[in-house]
């Protein structure tokens, strides 16, 4: 069909959303006329802003383009309700639109194919491609925390580590900076830069006091920051709160004071305890998707790391290996031991790059992307 | 010029050297006319068998071609001593070839010129390409253990090892069959078929009595088994002797009734104590390049490798890496510890590729192909 290339064009501008439209998927739209001319293309905002469909509605507008009879190609079912905006079905049939072809279904609950049935009862013409179809799984991976969020009710959890090519993420004294060369540093702001929230331990917090923010790129916003801390030693002061807009705290702590002084500056404390007396981990990221937390990307210290792989929390992961070795130093993850080799925790390699002189490996936990 | 080509395929031939011709170089010769017709070509066979160059003029002769006033290009100086066979030279000279373009003198002593020196003597043209040449540079590439023998008076050493995703060798019990996958382990056979030995610790032959022979591709031979054993601990009916021909054990030790032992069962002991009482390992090494090793191939525990790495004897690195996570486990090399992050062993990734579902990674001590 001819349909294929407006479809590639609108994941294309859906791409251009990466780091800007959480909690909102990132989607693209492109409206044509029947001869397959673009009249208008756009994609998804900030939150509170246009979706993708308007904005291609008027970017064809400023054009002059008349869309009546056009057909509309989205990376998303449009929204059927009524969010931060308008519905964007409404918007699609005032405007004349004939046809719309999708690459799926929008698993929201508050859509979940009743954008679908909205436009077919207005008299368009629904085309909606397979979900095995590769451009339908293309759109869908460019937006896996959102529907993460959806239909597993929990964040896509990214680990990011910086090693050596011995699996040393600090010397023993914890000595960790550098490890990594600046391109690859650059790097993993960037998918800091795309994900809702950062989550680090209070350990992580106490010993090297980072920011966690994106500051390397340009970014429109700063992700939320996430502190797992049983025992609320978080100091109010932490760097890693300079920037962040939302601030969370997941304690097992009942301690008022500490609390008090941790609210005062503008954080949100989050009680999570597990029966340990730890904070509990599926909880918190439970409580993070109903906070619109669609990628947590973790950067935590070996002991944090660990209890998220052993609870199988962890869905991929972002390894950056420096070409050194250390010989000693702190581990990646800590957790075990285990007994049998087939314990161990079965990941696939999904990418692998050089980032300057270091080597970017994204990896994921087999088949998890199928929820 | 229009050399170039034929130079090429000359290397290409010379790749078909790779697990034959140790402890000789692994040399491609194309033979052309006047008129850039090839003649004949052909690559040096085993240790005692013809060289790249009589290989071309028998090609040659078996096609009925007349080499008069011909040129041979040759990816290494031709040899003008008598080794294991006579000097390619004279038999250039002899044929009638009125003109050599090699991409490189020979490092060999030996030779170092003097094979060009006897063509001109003999009235033959001699075109080298310039050391910085990329051709140049890939046929000693192809050559590096033999370069490094003949210039450093030690082998390329080339450590392999295969490890989970988070720098793991083996489980905390030593559990290590199998980390990677059988692609990955069928590629660690490949490079110790080009390997001149293969070098282990007693700890290594002790725990697994592994065969460490090429087993699961063809060969034309087996690399000779090495040992680092301070005392002599080696069983002499060690799985590791059973298939190579040369076997040997480098020790500090004067045990006479082990000696004898393993010395039954063909085992060449090697004193080579240092002051600590343990294997000084760069007198192994150069014993070895006496003993005509090209490349060292290490298969060991931490401990040897890490003594190797801290000794600054390590050249290259091949590591598998495994989608997977141990958590807790034995290291890749036991060094240090660091007291600062300028201290690890800089390395180069020279090559990143996927065997299997794991990952390959070659990496280089940085700069150190430059002697």
């Amino acid at each position: 069909m001819h349909d294929r290339p407006f479809l590639e064009q609108a994941l294309q501008l859906a791409h251009n959303g990466l780091v800007l439209t959480a909690p909102n998927p990132r989607v693209g739209c492109v409206l044509t006329d029947p001869h397959g001319c673009v009249l208008g293309q756009g994609h998804t905002q900030r939150a509170g802003e246009p979706h993708a469909e308007i904005m291609a509605l008027r970017d064809a507008a400023t054009r002059g383009h008349d869309v009546h009879g056009a057909t509309a190609y989205v990376t998303l079912e449009p929204c059927s309700h009524t969010g931060r905006t308008p519905p964007c079905c409404n918007a699609l049939i005032a405007a004349g639109i004939r046809r719309v072809v999708a690459t799926q279904q929008d698993p929201n609950p508050l859509v979940r194919g009743q954008g679908f049935a909205a436009l077919r009862n207005a008299g368009v013409t629904v085309d909606v491609l397979p979900p095995e179809d590769a451009l339908a799984q293309a759109c869908r991976e460019l937006n896996l925390g959102f529907f993460s969020r959806m239909l597993r009710g929990r964040p896509w959890v990214r680990m990011k580590c910086a090693a050596s090519l011995d699996g040393k993420t600090a010397l023993p004294d914890g000595q960790s900076r550098w490890i990594t060369s600046a391109p690859a540093r650059t790097d993993g702001h960037a998918w800091r830069a795309r994900s809702c929230a950062v989550l680090t331990g209070v350990g992580t917090v106490l010993a090297d006091d980072p920011l966690l923010d994106v500051r390397w790129i340009d970014t429109p916003r700063q992700p939320a920051i996430v502190i797992a801390d049983s025992t609320l030693r978080t100091p109010p002061d932490a760097a890693v709160f300079r920037t962040a807009r939302l601030r969370l705290v997941y304690t097992a702590s009942h301690d008022a004071q500490r609390s008090a002084a941790l609210q005062e500056c503008g954080v949100t404390i989050v009680q999570m305890p597990n029966p340990q007396g730890q904070v509990d981990l599926a909880g918190m990221l439970g409580d993070l998707a109903q906070r619109e937390v669609n990628e947590l990307h973790v950067e935590a210290g070996a002991r944090l790391c660990g209890a998220l792989w052993q609870a199988g929390l962890v869905d991929e992961m972002v390894l950056y290996l420096a070409p050194k070795l250390l010989g000693q130093g702190r581990d990646l993850a800590h957790f075990g031991p285990l007994h049998d080799l087939g314990e161990a925790i079965a990941l696939e390699f999904q990418d692998i790059e050089r980032v300057g002189v270091d080597l970017r490996i994204v990896a994921r936990v087999r088949g998890r992307e199928l929820f």
